[in-house]
């Protein structure tokens, strides 16, 4: 066998064993592993530094771009936030242990349903190192083992990250191999990791489209991604003007590169002739790109200053990630209903309007993670959602919709408990 | 287009409308469709018998063998036993609409988290035509559209059930196209379901490992099917042997076709000698014949009239499903717990003891879908654990473990109500 494949196994193997001790391990021990962990990303920036400052030079050295460059680079400030983010999770309520039921048959059999983490974890990450720490500290507050691989870039500042994870876990009395990083940076180990359901319970990758897609298409366990966001904002003939304009701004302005942030706006044309100048100037002063369909041409064209382009098919459904918006008037909620229901990604959907069966008729129907009425979709986010952290936006509708967080890492056990009951 | 395959579109196109209005439909309509359901079902009962009978003739006539007939025969007393499953189905209360979480930010913002139906189900299955109703009545309750696909030899039945389901709901003002049954017996449709991604949110098989194996590695949305159940009990040093006689025999013995009948019982070397030919001499009566590892052999051989075979290697994980156990002596719990790690299969595992310490150990570190101290196994069962019902029991950890009923047929939306709120 190979070193690298022989390693994989050996970690797998370790990981499986450390997840049967984390389902009983006390919050405290948990706890106290996380505050290590924050506290040795200070007392060891050095180290974490030195290592991290190897992979910048090899990666600008071999032609990284500026913006995976920045991606890659650790400093104090950039510690200090990851340290933060591991104390946030220490503080959050402890999920594993939970009883989501319970109850006492007739028989006298006592039966109750309890969470419990879901085992090992395998984790595909790609050129931020921050996310060994990240997804560790999830992993470990959730009871879940982990094994970690990151991209070869950021392989020095991994292995650092996770020697320091390590040894703060040891300090706590956390089972050896709750947090694993594989040190081989052979390619075909990630389709190797990719075959071992049965050892790995749940895969999260973390990165560009190609790895998603690599991980959705191959792997033989559960994958937990996030989605990918087509956000809708229907403004109803019944919308408040000034809540409107709002909530656009906001939704398309405030973080244009995310995934909650708005790609579609749908317009009633009862209002269109009012709220559209309104929006498109406030738009045009933040420098949005508007893809417009003819009506909205029709308003919008002898307003100077504006950047107008006529939207194509392919503007429909299309996740910008930047500032641009579709533009499109409607003439009813059905009609806007539908053009979600088409192009719609299930992730979050909003209607401004101060009508209330428009309201939920809107809620009701739209078959998304996150329906909105009255406010932006940027609000998508485990954090402001009051789930502490989040690991992604899952815009499947299997285990887990919208934002995820430790709950999310979670299965269940039925456990019986008897006096020598037997079935009748 | 194949008419087929056109059938089968216009079908998904309807199961989708119907799904977005299954969402909202009252509790009272869908109770009043299954009512409506289990008295068609005694009503129209010469109508049905008389389509069952022509498959019941055609499939006698081409050779079906007899446990297989009488899967696919129905009678008065079959129709009354269906209804009456729809109607405790009708009396469960709607999952629809709870509300799991709930918080007002102190922006104002209120956010729920609410159960809603997963959308379109896919249901393939084989002879038994009562699976028709079944999934029916359970995909209705939980607010789904479904498309059913049943075996060739029941087409008749399955058409005469569906029509008659069909028309109950519309006379309760459930959606058209709620209920759907593929019509066209061509075998590619299989495949072509399994593509329908989009369309179908879940696929649920039922029958064979042959039709689970397909529709598992084939299908292109989540499948959830029953695992199967390799079942151990562990008689630890400390169990009570009236009680330990009384749960081995009946988990063996009561029902032995099922998943959570037991398969292998792992006996403690210090009880061993006391404990063995106690149960032996049980099972015997009954019938069982038991695979024995060398220790068991030796203790068990002195007792005439056992059904004794030394154990292969084979028997070690293996599901009998029949009158066989498989029986190892251990030296310890940690023995034990490897055992059930290596050759379970995660459905449903016991212990048997009086020791506390070693019951928490046995249910914090057997990682199953159901994990039971001083019972039988056999009590793996959604109507047993008071969920009122069942469609199957889940051996994967993702979205639902062990016995799944309506709750388990849904996902859950995220719901955002403002007032103009945006994010800073």
């Amino acid at each position: 066998m190979k070193p690298a494949i022989k390693e994989l196994e050996e970690k797998g193997k370790a990981a499986k064993a450390a997840s049967r001790k984390l389902v009983f391990l006390p919050t405290e021990a948990k706890n106290k592993a996380l505050v290590n962990i924050a506290e040795a990303l200070i007392d060891k920036q050095d180290e974490i530094l030195t290592a991290n400052r190897i992979d910048y030079d090899l990666a600008r050295a071999s032609g990284m771009g500026d913006a995976m460059l920045d991606r890659l680079m650790l400093s104090a400030s950039r510690l200090e936030s990851i340290a933060q983010d591991t104390r946030t999770v220490a503080a959050l309520p402890d999920p594993v242990g939970e009883v989501l039921e319970t109850r006492t048959l007739p028989n006298g059999l006592q039966i109750s349903k309890r969470r419990v983490p879901l085992g090992v974890i395998g984790a595909i990450f790609e050129s931020r190192p921050n996310v060994t720490i990240d997804i560790s500290s999830l992993c470990l507050k959730s009871g879940n083992a982990v094994i970690l691989r990151g991209g070869k870039e950021a392989i020095n500042s991994n292995t650092a990250l996770a020697r320091v994870a390590q040894e703060a876990c040891n300090q706590a009395g956390v089972p050896q191999g709750t947090i694993q990083l594989i040190e081989s940076t052979e390619r075909t180990l990630v389709n190797q990791m990719l075959k071992m359901k049965g050892i790995i319970d749940l895969m999260i990758p973390r990165g560009g489209a190609g790895l998603m897609k690599l991980v959705s298409e191959n792997a033989s366990m559960p994958v937990l991604t996030g989605g990918i966001g087509v956000c809708h904002t229907y403004v109803d003939k019944s919308a408040d003007l000034d809540k409107a304009v709002a909530i656009a701004y906001n939704a398309k302005v405030q973080r244009p590169t995310v995934c909650n942030a708005l790609d579609c706006i749908l317009v009633h044309n009862q209002i269109a002739p009012a709220y559209l100048p309104a929006i498109a100037s406030e738009w045009a002063k933040a420098g949005v790109e508007m893809h417009c369909d003819e009506q909205t041409t029709a308003i919008l064209k002898p307003i100077p200053s504006l950047r107008l382009v006529p939207a194509l098919d392919e503007d429909w459904g299309n996740e910008y990630l930047s500032l641009q918006v579709a533009i499109k008037v409607v003439d009813s909620l059905d009609e806007a209903l539908e053009h979600i229901e088409e192009y719609g990604s299930g992730h979050s959907e909003a209607i401004v309007t101060e009508d209330e069966s428009a309201v939920t008729r809107f809620l009701n129907e739209v078959d998304a993670a996150c329906v909105y009425a009255n406010a932006s979709t940027r609000f998508t986010d485990g954090s402001q959602f009051g789930l502490g952290t989040e690991i992604g936006i899952s815009t499947q509708k299997f285990h887990a919709r919208g934002p995820m967080a430790l709950k999310e890492l979670t299965s269940y056990k039925w456990i019986i408990q008897g006096n020598g009951q037997v079935r009748p």
